[in-house]
């Protein structure tokens, strides 16, 4: 059975428009804009920012995918998008999903 | 004897032009775009990135004063301003200041 995941083969394939709104369902935090996906979490200070950030960033080294990270005391707006595939992968939806997560686990605490 | 630097009473008070002039030339790499001062450093990778950003926000916290800090990879901008003092202050150029210190201490080490 193949899982229709990253585990498809090709992760940094483009998607298409309709993979896109379909994986975006999935993620509903996340807006499309130009050719990446963004959201921004905003957390109690600077430091709780911070603590997020670090999550996020070990997310982005295990799935050697990095994403754009804007700081702005407690605010981080982070932007996700595939340089070499000229926009949206499968693995901008993953990274997405496991920062969402992050949030779930309750990453600024 | 008073210190012409943030010890000297106000250091939220928006600076004068040509104080601004002057604390420009003690930080060469920092430009003036609008209200703030902008410096990009970069990098070997993303991991070195972050360790320099985790520099920053601790000496962030310590002068309690936040830049705005954007990481693209192993490139880090950073901008400051004193928001509310409507410009720049002494604050900023001290943040400055310890950062590019950070720097000739090797923060990517």
């Amino acid at each position: 059975m193949t899982q229709a995941g990253s585990d498809g083969g090709q992760p940094t394939s483009p998607l298409t428009r309709e993979e896109v709104a379909d994986l975006l369902r999935r993620v509903p935090g996340w807006k499309m804009i130009g050719n990446a996906i963004e959201r921004e979490f905003r957390f109690p200070d600077f430091r709780d920012a911070m603590v997020f950030v670090n999550k996020v960033a070990e997310a982005a080294e295990r799935q050697e995918h990095h994403p754009d990270i804007v700081i702005s005391y407690n605010r981080v707006h982070l932007v996700l998008t595939t340089h070499k595939a000229g926009g949206l992968t499968r693995r901008d939806f993953a990274l997405a999903a496991a920062i969402d997560e992050l949030i779930r686990a309750g990453a600024a605490g």
